[in-house]
């Protein structure tokens, strides 16, 4: 792609005679298959036809071309469009690239002056504009979806701000919280992820039309013009930047890898809430799928992919990283292999949000057994040595030598804090009295934890309503804060 | 570090005494071994210092500890701090973490009061506000340094603002840039990188003291007291996600990435311009280094350096993606492998930038090569191929295949377009006068292109300026917008 | 895929009423969008109805199956091969992967008789042991490829084994070498890519069928038969591992990441040499490609597209790592992953390893003006200054500092130690005679270096048939030290 | 390090007059900081001696040197590395590197000798071999470590080989299995990571010495003996390639990557298991850890840290395929990168191999509850299916979905298939009698599936046999091959 093209009189020649014998392919077929985009780069389409209307536009503007003869132009480029958007139109690999693809089908039906639509540009300009505003509606796209699945959250929030489950450290039951709480916690990694994606949103929001080649041009264009056509803010500032910069691109993936991290350890949770030995909550039934040998099977399949496919979102962040490593300026034909990799991180990203909305949307939460766990494993410890400091003004340090070993003796007995008597509490230490043996209620326990951002209910329900009010008015915000 | 803490009745059992006699090495000894962490968190320590210090005051201020205990505990972390700037403080492996090491110096300093300190936080809260702290501060250094760099970018650009040098595409000689045009493409890059750290630090820029071990607590302390004291905008909303959440290392070190990208790539071109094929530049002397056997040779070491740093870069990037894949909520103890990947991230770009800035402000260029070889390669054939457009009013992909073969046409004669007179130009094409002749001049060339962004002086010097400005406004702007 | 399979009750549910109002897709159409594979696994199609064949044979074998049963099954699989050939078969992504497609029309083909084949068998033993043959098929077709371009190499380095260039270090001229020992660096990289890959190919040649879901079987099957029958050289020998591992994946990736890191050095030079600075090489002609813009360029396309595809490469692999990264046995859904990271990492090197060969076939060498950098910056200094030790009997500390200043002074006077006369020297430093000035000569600074491995032309002349000889036997003496 | 050296004219020039004002650091120190490598390559010291040795032997040996100077270096040499070993030598980060700090000391002791040692070697190929010995000494040192890990799985396999535990898919209980088997699936793991070790510690085996700065050497040396002396089969077959090779740490790096992938899942599986949830395990209380905040908690430190310290493995792999990408030849500085990250993934991948022994050696099972849940999700399905194929004579497409509907009836009933009742069974289906409730029987399920590498009990007594015999034979076979 970009300022490159087949030369028409590269026939394949056999290629060198020294050699040709024994290669039986031709050379130039195999610049052919290594060479050619259009497979995949015509997912710029739209955004390729968007862009040189915007174009042809300004050039009338400017004077630089007539009228007349951009009108016939753009109508050209508005029956391509028709014709992409209503599947007939037939790309061709033979052309390489899109833009190739739909200038060759231009000269088909407006005639040569098609030709004239690329005065003032380049094949390296184009594709930087085109692959900007493709990156700008995958982002609009995502935070989209994000939106919604930060809304589901906020929902199934309010449905459980009050219902009991483990809080796990290193997967040991460690305090007791709300499932709104824990819900909540992807709300907010979910929401920092729309934050991100907006800020190189704003960042890439400037149009690299102009810089044609790598140096700009000198027929008397506006690029001001486009870039306000195209919805970008302004052009960018330096010609030889606008052609090898794909910075945006690693925006958005970097952000994907951000985002398809966070998705894995919910995954990962709904994963493992979905074994017998949690029984947590069970995937809504069309999510997950059965054995072919063993029929009792209802596996999390669709946790597990998305759990997995934080690794190909991981990977093709490293493979552009590398891609890019050492490229010297301006455009060089390295910078092609941005797009696949971009493409895959868009469609998975995007369809793992779906995936995790639809989980969440549809799970089903075992109550009690969460209930039952939340106090599992002595996860009232702290409660009762903070308990313990708090009444009977004795250290953190020695209450928590206490508690421990108050803990190592009912596990001689066979007992955990669950379920202890007062008496019991007593006959181990007469400090404990009845307000000792409340503290271990996970009810109470919960209520307490009442700082801000804590995991008491009315926390929770408050914490629920400004996410729902920050999910609305991010865009705005952040729109405001651009101007 | 964390929630963890080594008990102390954990003697070295001789382990499981089936395999004991086989292990002599107590299992004890291994585990301090992997779990240990303050030979490299000890980098936290003024952190942890002013994390604990405005914790203490917030105690007092919301009544949960005296004001005369709490003196006495900020008393004692004055003088740790003192002990750690001037050097003399011990750091020791068996304390496990510089939070152990901080609270332990503080007990012999002020006793039994220190343990006071720890009331209403967890270690869990307390390393996630220290890591932010830090990154924040590396934030603002490597800030720093970008203006700096930046800076001398545009110095240098106002040098070699009408300097002609080759622009490449695909490492052939495309069209003729200016030296200032060249540079500030890297400008902008560097001012992108600056405007996503400080988008990163805004995002980090909440609180998580408060959220305890994972669920908040039941002290009645004030966490936007101890969010303000420290410089935060708020604290954060969600205690389970605060004390789990690492994206702000993740966003730093995503940032870094690129930046080391950037860097990579103008180190390639120093490489390169430093070759004797090329003989663009030569580094200062005192940044490349000699053979021990070439008597000859004056290597660019330091802008390999730079080039070859940005692998590990991104390799940090990889390895805490990896980490935090499908880690389950609240905290695991995997997460304090954040920390020496970051601080290598952030000790590589701090020393890459300013390496870059040294390589930058002290290069000497060949101008007259680099002017010599800006129509190499026959770079003016675009400007002759438009002169016919826009003179003979003939199509561009028509003048495109006459300039095409004007150059097979010298290049079977031994020549160049650089060079070659009217008279030439003529006997190929009756259609080339002298005004075409003239286009071939590379000061012509370059002042053509005077779009905006384009490579003409004036433009080129107005971009300067431009950057210069927005550099210096760059981060009271971005302040307006958070607030 | 795998022990999966959508249970025929699973009807579009509306989803959770309370949800499914919002949701206008049916959460079926999700998981069939996640976990439908059949578009990529397609291609192990043909491994899989060998797997099947080899299966049905052993159960007739065992009597598990009557011998009538099998020839029926086996002459329907052979009926879908023939279709799969031709063309003519229709994967059906309703019916999830590429064993349900199979087994689906196996049924259409020869009645509920098909059913019997899955006997002692599941989808997680059956897609492992279809993976390994196409890995193994992939490593054969890679390891032909690579021995033909080692021996295009060797017949380059056959032609220019006597051919001076500059040897580089750091990009600079360091001594002079011959291209054909230049070449045959990347001869021996190669060779050693060929080593890696049979060393893998011996390692996965074991045989998972048996396996089952995950445990083994109870129906008395013979896993060596199938083993045998499939050209394995033994079965697995644990079930749960052979179901679970994806070593053989990682192990062709991680040689083809070593490869593709090989072929980017080589790219890179290619790349370099094209440049009009350079001017050591021209790829063919039908290998580059030409600017839609710019009528002179000639732009070496297909070895930077070499140079970024490893870029991908590297990224498949760090997308398999974190897809495996704390995975618990046995089977899980994320290892559905593996695949197109498998497949697109395989058709790049194969591609790349085509592209490389062409190249290096068909690349024309401007030999003049390698010779003439040969000793470009001053590249003979080590020949000087050892022959100053050998002759002259000073120490190389001493003669590294007189050739140093002899360098310097040259530069004084606008010179190199290319084209000193025997005078100049002389006027330098006395004891420089003729025998200095001749050691000059790039001729006799090549013909010196003649230890083993060294650049002198007979003994690279060696190197080249050796590595011939060892390229032709390799595959022969892995097989025997596999026995 | 290698071919380079700080020239002793450097003396910090104040850089720059324009600029250096302005830099407060000179420029030489910034070269210092980011060029000298001794802080970390003073690892390679040993080595760097024992390569020196043999290279003066040789030197001797050849009559490049006499006999009497070379006793004189080689004794200073002996010196030298009787003060590293006994920790009294003082490495010098002014002197750069190991070697210049080594050849600085050698002159302290023997005088200007010191400078002959030098003959005939750069530091090119120098830091090659002592890289490569370094390399062959890790792989040695993990290959004891991995045999030891693996003695452990077989003699943990031999007491559990017959206890029954849950066999997981997407930790779903699937099929019921034995510990021992479990265990043994990773054995085979570590056992392939052996076998890759011992592939890559062969292929690594030639020694560099000879390649000297990169084109080879007039002297007369005999590249031979010191390949033999130093433990290589024979010396490398391209000096260019000597030089330019970094495969050797890269095999490493990558076998490092899939063993500590390996290690990830087992840890995985340890911290699930030391869940109160599933609560199959306990580690060894000496490596676990407590809680600062909670009194009741017993973390599973070192199993996380084993599970994360995969990324940091992987990341350092990253890392140097990223720097290696697209180097051009021979020796570039950006190879100096090659070394922390190789310490980095040998120092980890020792220690998680040592911590993974230690923990499996001191785990405590909690073998009723493995055995209860192995049972457990209706795990008997498939054996029930199984049954009514073989005994009643249904196909088994049939029989999965009679078992399937059993399930769920029995679901409606709040029953598993664990526990049912032959008289339960046949009110579902008369065709179950007796010998259908047997196949319930968790011990019956698992002696059922006696396939070759299956779960039944002696299978697994063999498998554990015949691993521990293939692990004790390994290397010798190894050996064998590669003569």
């Amino acid at each position: 792609m970009n300022d490159i093209q087949l030369v028409p009189s590269e026939v394949p020649s056999k290629a060198n005679p020294l050699w040709g014998g024994r290669f039986n392919e031709g050379a130039s077929e195999l610049l052919k298959e290594i060479n050619s985009s259009v497979h995949f780069d015509k997912r710029l389409a739209l955004q390729d036809i968007a862009g040189s209307i915007a174009h042809a536009e300004m050039l009338a503007f400017c004077g630089v071309l007539g009228v007349h003869e951009v009108k016939i132009i753009i109508s050209g480029l508005h029956k391509i469009k028709l014709e992409i958007e209503t599947g007939i139109f037939v790309f061709d690999s033979a052309l390489e690239d899109v833009h190739m693809n739909v200038e060759s089908r231009l000269h088909v039906i407006v005639g040569p002056v098609a030709g004239r639509l690329h005065t003032g540009r380049s094949r390296n300009d184009q594709v930087a504009v085109d692959t900007k505003m493709w990156v700008r509606d995958a982002t609009d796209r995502l935070d989209a979806l994000l939106y919604q699945l930060i809304e589901i959250i906020v929902e199934q929030a309010n449905n459980h701000y009050a219902h009991a489950m483990p809080g796990f450290t290193h997967m040991q039951c460690a305090q007791p919280v709300t499932l709104g709480h824990h819900l909540l916690a992807y709300g907010e990694m979910f929401f920092r992820d729309r934050d991100r994606l907006l800020d190189a949103r704003r960042r890439l929001n400037e149009s690299p039309l102009g810089a044609a080649a790598l140096a700009g041009t000198s027929y008397p264009i506006n690029p001001v013009q486009t870039a306000h056509t195209l919805g970008f803010d302004r052009p960018t500032r330096n010609s030889l930047d606008a052609v090898s910069d794909r910075d945006f691109v690693l925006d958005y993936m970097m952000t994907a890898a951000t985002m398809a991290m966070h998705m894995s350890r919910l995954a990962e949770e709904l994963v493992i809430w979905s074994s017998p030995q949690f029984d947590f909550a069970h995937l809504p039934e069309n999510l997950t799928a059965g054995s072919s040998i063993m029929p009792q099977k209802r596996n999390p399949d669709t946790a597990e992919l998305v759990r997995a496919k934080s690794g190909r979102v991981f990977g093709n962040l490293m493979a552009l990283l590398a891609v890019l490593k050492g490229l010297p300026l301006a455009y060089s034909r390295d910078m092609q292999e941005d797009k696949e990799a971009l493409f895959d991180s868009a469609d998975t990203v995007e369809l793992c949000v779906r995936a995790t909305t639809a989980m969440l949307a549809g799970i089903t939460i075992n109550l009690p057994k969460m209930k039952n766990d939340a106090t599992l494993g002595n996860s009232s410890a702290t409660d009762l040595a903070d308990w313990l400091v708090r009444e009977q003004k004795i250290s953190f340090r020695e209450s928590h030598g206490i508690v421990g070993n108050l803990v190592k003796w009912l596990e001689e007995r066979g007992k955990e804090l669950q379920g202890v008597t007062q008496i019991e509490l007593a006959s181990f230490d007469p400090r404990f009295d009845q307000r000792a043996a409340d503290v271990l209620n996970v009810n109470h326990a919960i209520a307490s934890r009442n700082s801000f951002g804590g995991t008491a209910p009315e926390r929770v329900k408050t914490a629920a309503a400004t996410l729902h009010q920050l999910n609305a008015s991010l865009a705005t915000n952040k729109l405001k804060s651009a101007c």
